[in-house]
């Protein structure tokens, strides 16, 4: 069987088993639709640490070792981890995983993270490079906050547009063998940059990257889009989301009756008033971690379309007068 | 064959070959020892943009697209960019393969990047996932000096045990057939933290990580330490270096005669008061991609074990008292 499968996609001969799933989520995440999907709700923002950037490494920690636990491995037969974040020099995962003395592969794809970190980890499990890998991601809203933003002190009013960074570390361990849903097929994105500038409308920056993997992805597989039970986006969140199913249309492809997005999904945007939606690393990796893993396990999904969504820019590039480049990678995961 | 090797190594069933690599670099390594090694030397530190961050970026297409261009490739027989830097959300490298419209994996591992790029990248290749993949790293003095310390209008005084960040993007062009040195096994390294936390000896903050891997790698593999002519770590200047060779002594290693640094190859620090020596993830990519593969082509190298290392905090980690995380990952390269 050829594993390189058209012009940006791999399909698996040995399809990667996710064997366990965790998610450490905040208070407001806990407050959120999503909350009886996640392993722990912490009701402290700060995780019992002294600054949020602790904090989030401490919700890596928690997550992996959760992760691991629950797969009822030791953490010495976890040949690699894989994770980031969205803090500066992805501190959030070094830190969270240095007590754990695993060999590690540090990723940026930012929020996008989630699913470079599978389709990466996949490929470990798959070559038979590693028998088991933990492939994590995670955000923390206030970190976030303080790296692109404002102090949280000056209270700034939040465009309509905006997302809302979730507080979370996602990971799941990816096995050779065992029961679970398996990763079938990756498609690895590209830098798609539209021009968009607003750095208060991220979805929009994202769309077009996640139209394109999606349109390579059913393009190298052969597939329309009604292959998937469902299809969910990283943290488009409701613009962008939109924009997505618009972009998809005049592609020829119609996904609004069986897509949907992690950031649509992780808080109630009315009650909560997290305006366009959930964002960040972890957005996406909770969301697949806790309730997208869950709803596989169940057969209440057969056949899903995870595609985590990231925006590559920084304070600087944006200070700078660039635009925002977009990023997608997109992981078919199957009950077989 | 079993290319899971011992602990935390891989030996590759097929060994990718480097068929081309091309580094780009800035004046002040235009007057180093390792000049004549390097493809282009900008006079330019802003390498004709308005900014040091976009500076990067450009060195990074020109370095990826010179690469691709020597293998006599076009870009598009390029499977995939694994790449990354050392600017807060890896922007340097995310604005420089924007336009190059190719599969993208954005990584993190500080100055260790390059070590971690080959070594995913020869998976991708070895693995029958891609044909051809670029692995690269950068780094800019200009855009890390900004990032990490002072504003350079400050003329700050420097510590003789800090390193000098090196202007440079370095490119190779991983194959699976063609002529030129194989990458035959890589060791994957942990986060090791001695709690060092002087932000102006990173040297001494990243050489326990590089001793960690490199005993990894001599018990996964079997052999002792002559095995290579020439074991070369990634950015550990004069001073990591010295206690490298001490912390492997105590290991029952003797490296003092085959091993030497990108750091100290790539100035000449009495003359170029480069203090430490060189640092910074191109540090090591430049001179892999330029010197040491000229030397593994003359075969005057016939067995290379490249180390780079990386020191894996934040400015906002470092200000808040936290120790400095090292990470490096072991790269051999031989003639076969």
């Amino acid at each position: 069987m050829q594993k390189q499968c058209g012009a940006q996609s791999i399909k698996f001969e040995n399809p990667p088993v996710i064997i366990s799933g965790a998610a450490v989520v905040g208070p407001k995440e806990g407050e959120g639709p999503l909350a009886k999907y996640f392993d722990e709700i912490s009701s402290d923002i700060l995780f019992g640490q002294s600054s949020w950037e602790q904090a989030e490494s401490e919700m890596v920690r928690k997550g992996i070792e959760l992760a691991v636990q629950k797969a009822n491995l030791t953490m010495d037969q976890i040949r690699y981890i894989l994770a980031g974040d969205l803090l500066n020099q992805g501190t959030g995962s070094t830190f969270g995983v240095r007590s754990l003395n695993r060999p590690f592969f540090g990723l940026f794809g930012a929020c996008s993270t989630m699913g470079e970190a599978m389709s990466l980890g996949s490929i470990l499990i798959d070559g038979g490079y590693a028998d088991y890998v933990v492939s994590a991601a995670s955000s923390h809203f206030c970190g976030a906050e303080k790296t692109f933003r404002f102090p949280l002190e000056l209270g700034g009013q939040r465009a309509p547009t905006a997302g809302w960074t979730v507080t979370g570390d996602g990971a799941i361990v990816l096995a050779k063998e065992g029961d679970g849903p398996r990763v079938t097929a990756i498609t690895t994105g590209k830098i798609i940059d539209m021009g968009i500038k607003d750095v208060n409308n991220m979805g929009a920056a994202m769309a077009p990257a996640a139209a394109d993997v999606m349109v390579a992805h059913f393009r190298d597989l052969g597939i329309s889009a009604d292959y998937y039970d469902q299809i969910v986006t990283g943290d488009l969140g409701h613009v962008g989301s939109e924009l997505l199913i618009q972009l998809m249309e005049k592609e020829g492809y119609d996904v609004s009756k069986n897509s949907t997005d992690c950031g649509i999904e992780i808080f109630d945007a009315t009650k909560q008033n997290t305006l366009a939606g959930g964002s960040g690393c972890g957005c996406s990796a909770v969301t697949m971690a806790g309730y997208l893993l869950h709803k596989l396990r169940k057969k209440e999904i057969n056949k899903l379309l995870f595609i985590p969504t990231g925006a590559m820019h920084s304070v600087v590039t944006a200070q700078q007068g660039e635009s925002i480049p977009g990023m997608a990678h997109a992981v078919a995961i199957e009950n077989m």
